[in-house]
């Protein structure tokens, strides 16, 4: 069985044609052009389905679309997406079932990375996890019971947002002391940089002189690689605020495999190691039982994989 | 249908023969006497579920436990009960059943005040909700699809041991800054002596100088009645606290009906206004719409009630 899967950003579209075991087939990638409105969007969209359908003998069950902004309960209408200016309220799923004839589903990108794993990537082997995507933000999935944990209206799993200090950082989250605006990308910089200002001695000062604004965690990294305790220490640091952040959720959800991925997720142990240690010291001890973080073996193709696994689940 | 709950706590164990639709039939309690250790335990719980078959026709489905410590996913065992020495691992479920010839099962005791308001308080009305009982400590339930949701192994709902400041304060809980080491009784009482002992004016500091360990929140809410600022600020104080971890665990679960019970709960609007206005401040938008706090109408027959809930549902 396939499907095709799509990944709909704010600046490319990422589609897929996906075997139900087999992965991707077939994939391609094309411009937004948000710019150009709507109509314009919809007809990419039609023209990247249009073009996976030819690569298959036409047993494509389905089309699944990881998109951004809210998405309804039903999974067919995207409300107000950032990155897409003059969407409001669009009924993607029908218009574009109306355009190709083939059913569509849509599913916020967190989720989708999260179904994406359980489906090809680590969590394929665990019925319950946690996903959590270190990015530009933090973002998350959470499956329970081999499926995604939706919560009432579809909205569960904002875990970027979940504050481990009331009277801590405020970053673009509503929540003063979110865990995104330690482990968010921009913000472990500018904490980064904060720190780097007091030791002018230090490496990473004078490399950065004039250009701190350049400075991203995986700077951070390389000089923790080489040896530069100040890094080590910063990196340290945002482990140890990701995993209170990691027992608010296992204390809540019970839910004790944790796979991370995204771009900081790439500073590896000197995040991981430090979050480790501080949920095992933290957590209540039945909990400490099989917890356990897992670095996710998907790069970017997990979204699209995600996508088409929705359809694949559903139709 | 009836069902016979019962609440097994460390002093005293509560029992009732409950009806479906019309509630508690009737009730007892007697000692637990756990120092005498295991079998008078068993043979103290044996004889409150024989009392209460007497008084139904012989349709009682089958028994409800509610119990301290760790209950096994198949709700059939205890593991370490802390109120109840030299437990340690009990097949209390099959004991109970070879004693009385009913089906027993079991659930943590938080749970079940969760389960008692779904089925026959104040979560009647709502297919999903979190509860947050305000106590010596704070414990929760969380109500998904109008079932307990239990995570992997059951222990889901841990929403005490939830931080809201990784730098914060300790507790009982093993992790620093858990919400319970603000709003659990002991640690609300102990926060507003520390305060009140800086202020010798006030008439909090006066009526209890030289036995300051009696104070308990119901002072403060009294003198919060009476215009105490004061106490009013730390009650705010700890309801602002208690808002930021309902963030959290509506960020998490997208659940938005909060229904608090216990002790503190009495409180009322001096730490629940709070709590609402910080959590409206704080949720991001989507998260806003729904949101509610709810005080259970139930009394002490909560449990009971879902101790017997637990067996009606499942029997």
């Amino acid at each position: 069985m396939y499907a095709i899967g799509l990944d709909l950003g704010g600046t490319n579209i990422k589609s897929g044609l996906v075997h139900k075991t087999d992965g991707i087939i077939a994939n391609n990638s094309s411009p937004t052009n948000a710019q150009n409105g709507l109509e314009s969007t919809l007809t990419t969209l039609t023209k990247a389905i249009k073009e996976l359908q030819y690569h298959s003998d036409n047993d494509i069950c389905g089309v699944g679309i990881g998109a951004p902004g809210m998405i309804s309960y039903d999974r067919k209408t995207v409300h107000n997406p950032p990155n897409l200016p003059g969407w409001d309220v669009v009924p993607l799923a029908d218009e574009l079932t109306k355009r190709t004839g083939l059913p569509v589903l849509l599913e916020n990108d967190a989720n989708l990375m999260a179904l994406g794993s359980a489906r090809f990537g680590s969590g394929k082997i665990h019925d319950n996890f946690i996903m959590i995507t270190l990015g530009t933000g933090v973002g998350g999935g959470i499956i329970y019971q081999n499926q995604i944990f939706r919560g009432v209206t579809g909205a569960a799993g904002e875990l970027g947002h979940v504050t481990i200090d009331y009277n801590g950082r405020r970053c673009n989250s509503s929540v003063t002391g979110a865990i995104e605006g330690y482990l968010g990308q921009r913000f472990l910089s500018s904490i980064a940089v904060e720190n780097i200002l007091n030791y002018p001695d230090n490496e990473l000062f004078k490399a950065f002189t004039g250009k701190f604004e350049t400075l991203e965690p995986l700077h951070l990294t390389n000089a923790a690689e080489k040896g530069n305790t100040l890094a080590i220490e910063i990196l340290h640091d945002a482990g140890k605020q990701l995993g209170f952040a990691l027992v608010n959720y296992i204390h809540i959800l019970d839910i004790r495999k944790i796979i991370v991925s995204g771009g900081v997720s790439k500073a590896g142990k000197w995040i991981l190691d430090a979050a480790y240690e501080t949920a095992m010291q933290q957590l209540m001890p039945p909990f400490k039982t099989d917890f356990e973080i897992i670095v996710e073996s998907l790069g970017n193709e997990a979204a699209v994989l995600g996508a088409a696994s929705l359809a694949l689940d559903n139709f």
